[in-house]
């Protein structure tokens, strides 16, 4: 078990290894004396985990609800959001209760979110089921839900309590979504770690799931205590996730995000290969690592037909959008350029 | 004009006075460069005030939309808020861009969510067309939307960047509002300022405007710059809302938020005279001030029946609760009880 400790605006620590959801009671008793609780779940997690978790906490002596929602990206909508703000108003839940997010990237941003919003701050435990999770939207105090016009356009940062990676869980992740995740995990070698990207790039992952996905919580980890507000660093982040936006907005939401990162940061190291931004190649290496981890790296859609998608983005301002590029394999820089030297990268 | 400057999480401005609202266009250069503007304004106001706020900013050269909704309570909801949102992203808004909020408190308390969520928070300037506004919610940060269970029940705590009180919106502003206000600002005098209170409880308040606004702002200053978060003396400015908060629930709010204020002070004055908990008899008073300004001193609902509606606010914390109970006129103190001893005191 390895136990990392975030100093954010708030601290809060993150228990990282196989079985680890154990410590859920106590860690809650320590903290917050008696709270109720709420579990969030998907509805895919729910028939997994749901049932021993609650049981866990009632064995405990925890009074603790469940808010189950359907399982998609629709659910991270304005409407999901208020029907659990509402329930939890109705079962009388007060700002020293606790919401524990257990899922996947849907169920902690929604929850996250949810959380910093009922009576303006309850406590929040994130318990992230896939690999996804763990080595990124459980960590850092992004939450959001999606608007009509675009992803994660209405949110806030609110660090959460208390971050609960328990291996166990990935041993029901589906093989798509264990992909998924490790997209975020090579992405994390190209902008902070060489050792972390030549570990993934061939070989068994799954044989080492603790040091992976301690090296990718590390990484953000540290970014996030540098940058917690987004301000600057903590961009370097969305390495691979300018054209991933845009190319989950064109598909309709119908190719995943770790899919979608994946594409984009193979895309991403063409270009700065192909117009110098690079120092060495970086394009074969970051293709083979994502093939090698059962990802397409390449877009259905071609780069052109992306320009719109990319700059509706949040990282775009005025007329200037910030782009991640890669210098080598485990490192990259920010470059902020006009919106029309980017349309030119893209050939649009 | 007086300006008050608030230091808490981040640090802002206040200005009061005759014709502050010209300040606005050069304000906004000077802190954010050419940001875009939306001004959010509700059906009331926009008649009377959005044309020449809009005016001038297209005037010194700002791109300004303008965002407006139905004035009433029913407005503060989940729905209004994504709207605006959806309308900001539309718009192709960015997080560098400001939002407005030019209005009453449902106005100031929407906006300021809508301003926190969007992309996970845009610039915000307060412009309070009410007195209400003016000496409370326009300062401070708590935003918030209402849910089905309860007023104020989803929001956070997001400080404008800017705050500009124009007494002049006063002129245009119903009696009826007006005292709504007052009531606010006998608020403060019981809480804080026994000179503050002195001078409204006869004569006419609306020959000094400007000390009465600037006294109110700076007592809330004051307390939120030492308990921004509301974990401790920030309470004491929830004096008489606690049956405030009831009386406008039962009524299905068709009761005001200041005659509820009201109604709820003279309430808890003559509680706390009853038991002892003041140290000087403060029910004549507060009564006295209520009524020359224009408010009832009596809640339409008996006191027994207001219990369970007031424990089922974000003042309750298991199964206690915590009151402001007035020392003397000028002082208050916070007490915590068992919801049975607060359910004897109102006679339930």
């Amino acid at each position: 078990m390895e136990r990392l400790t975030v100093h954010a605006s708030v601290q809060y620590d993150i228990f990282i290894g196989n079985g680890v959801r154990a410590l859920l009671g106590e860690q809650l008793k320590a903290m917050f004396g008696a709270p109720k609780v709420c579990l969030l779940c998907d509805s895919n997690v729910a028939p997994l985990h749901l049932k021993e978790a609650a049981d866990a906490l009632a064995a405990q002596g925890f009074s603790a609800a469940s808010f189950v929602f359907s399982a998609g990206e629709q659910s991270k909508s304005p409407e999901t959001l208020f029907s659990l703000l509402e329930f939890l108003a109705e079962r009388q839940f007060s700002r020293k209760d606790v919401l524990v997010a257990l899922g996947g990237g849907v169920t902690g941003d929604l929850g996250g979110l949810a959380s910093a919003l009922f009576m303006r701050g309850m406590h929040l435990v994130q318990m992230p089921t896939s690999l996804l999770a763990m080595v990124d939207s459980s960590v850092g105090g992004k939450t959001a839900v999606n608007l009509a016009a675009g992803k994660n356009l209405a949110g806030v940062f609110r660090q959460p309590d208390l971050v609960l990676c328990d291996l166990d869980y990935l041993r029901t992740l589906p093989d798509k979504d264990f992909a998924d995740g490790m997209a975020e995990v090579i992405k994390y070698g190209m902008i902070a770690d060489r050792d972390l990207f030549d570990s993934v790039k061939d070989g068994d992952v799954k044989d080492k799931l603790e040091e992976i996905v301690t090296a990718c919580v590390r990484i953000k980890r540290d970014v996030v205590s540098r940058d917690e507000f987004d301000t600057g660093e903590r961009a370097k982040l969305n390495f691979g996730h300018t054209l991933a936006h845009a190319i989950e907005k064109e598909s309709g939401f119908s190719v995943s995000h770790g899919a979608a990162v994946a594409m984009g940061m193979v895309a991403i190291c063409a270009i700065a290969d192909a117009h110098g931004f690079s120092d060495v190649l970086t394009f074969p290496a970051v293709k083979a690592a994502v093939e090698h981890n059962g990802l397409s790296a390449v877009s259905p859609f071609p780069l052109p037909s992306l320009f719109a998608a990319s700059v509706g983005d949040k990282k775009r301002s005025g007329n200037a959008i910030t782009l991640v590029l890669p210098s080598e394999i485990g490192q990259c820089r920010l470059k902020t350029m006009a919106l029309e030297r980017w349309k030119e990268l893209l050939g649009a």
